[in-house]
């Protein structure tokens, strides 16, 4: 017998991040709404980006080409890296539109237990760029848990001698944030890394 | 210069209702996550069904088929239809569960301002069914709208003599309400509706 038409479709859309029953219903019945044509086009665009996309070789960012837009960018500021985990995070950053330099994407965090070891990270490839490019300053954006922590230490000491100055990303209170309702972790790193008003 | 090689497929998956610009990212990510296959089945799925998709020709029901999969249903009770503006409104009493007859869609609702007048609303292929299908009770499950109640009140006379009863889905309490936040035409439609406990 011929079940619920949409139950493939609806099954496909689930999959989707934060894409439940309903909203995949809703996202169905949306498509059905568009034409034959706006679908394929949809369809078209997942496939072919799904299908060209690799690593940029300078920088390990999400590329269609050899090497990635921002790479390619010759209006951005040489001498600067910003080391991302993932390019999801150089996504987060470019969002934010003030980072003026380049990326390096390591790939992961440092993580024994997970069998993430430095060696499967994209450290070297980073030491080689300091050189060929000229850095002068290395930016480690990597979130600030333990895994995060530890990759950062590692970097630090890893890059020691280098001849480029190491900074991480400021933690403290969230912009509109309340002090009444920051954690304390929070809080202690907002009060040691205080700054002149 | 090369752009964002994930513009294309985030424009359109932003074109997805309740999606934005940070959910369209994360979808784009987790869709580059996946295998070429997967993106391919999704790809092929969300064509093929938009492509396939037409009519039900006796409730006009959205189907694969002929007839839909609930017509196509022997184990349906026979005798009794559910009439719906529009084919979302089958899926919302199919995931209920309760109703076991079949539907039928007419397409709309009364609503002269945009140009929609009974003519245009398959209420004649209903009357056709009601003899075809002998037909007792037909259930308007009709949004409690303006335009809902104008199409209900139509329906009622224009099915008036066929010999069928007219009913519709009772308004009130939703089940986990509160009282105290129930806005005042609720309230009224539950107090005039109340039943014996």
């Amino acid at each position: 017998m011929q079940a619920n038409p949409l139950l493939g479709l609806i099954a496909q859309l689930k999959k989707l991040p934060g894409v439940g029953e309903k909203s995949a219903q809703r996202m169905a019945f949306f498509l059905l709404s568009l034409s034959e044509k706006e679908v394929a086009e949809f369809a078209r665009e997942a496939l072919e980006t799904r299908r060209r996309i690799r690593y940029c070789e300078r920088c390990f960012n999400i590329s269609l080409a050899q090497e990635c837009y921002v790479c390619l960018d010759s209006n951005r500021e040489p001498g600067t890296l910003c080391v991302v985990a993932d390019p999801k995070d150089i996504f987060a950053m470019e969002r934010m539109g003030a980072f003026k330099g380049r990326y390096h994407v390591i790939g992961g965090l440092i993580s024994p237990l997970d069998g993430i070891h430095p060696d499967v990270l994209r450290f070297s490839e980073l030491r080689s760029r300091l050189v060929s490019e000229h850095i002068s300053e290395v930016i480690l954006a990597i979130n600030p848990t333990v895994e995060g922590d530890t990759t950062a230490l590692y970097l630090q000491q890893y890059l020691e001698g280098c001849g480029v100055s190491v900074t991480k990303l400021a933690h403290g209170l969230p912009m509109g944030g309340d002090i009444d309702y920051a954690d304390e972790l929070t809080l202690q790193k907002a009060l040691i890394g205080r700054v002149r008003v």
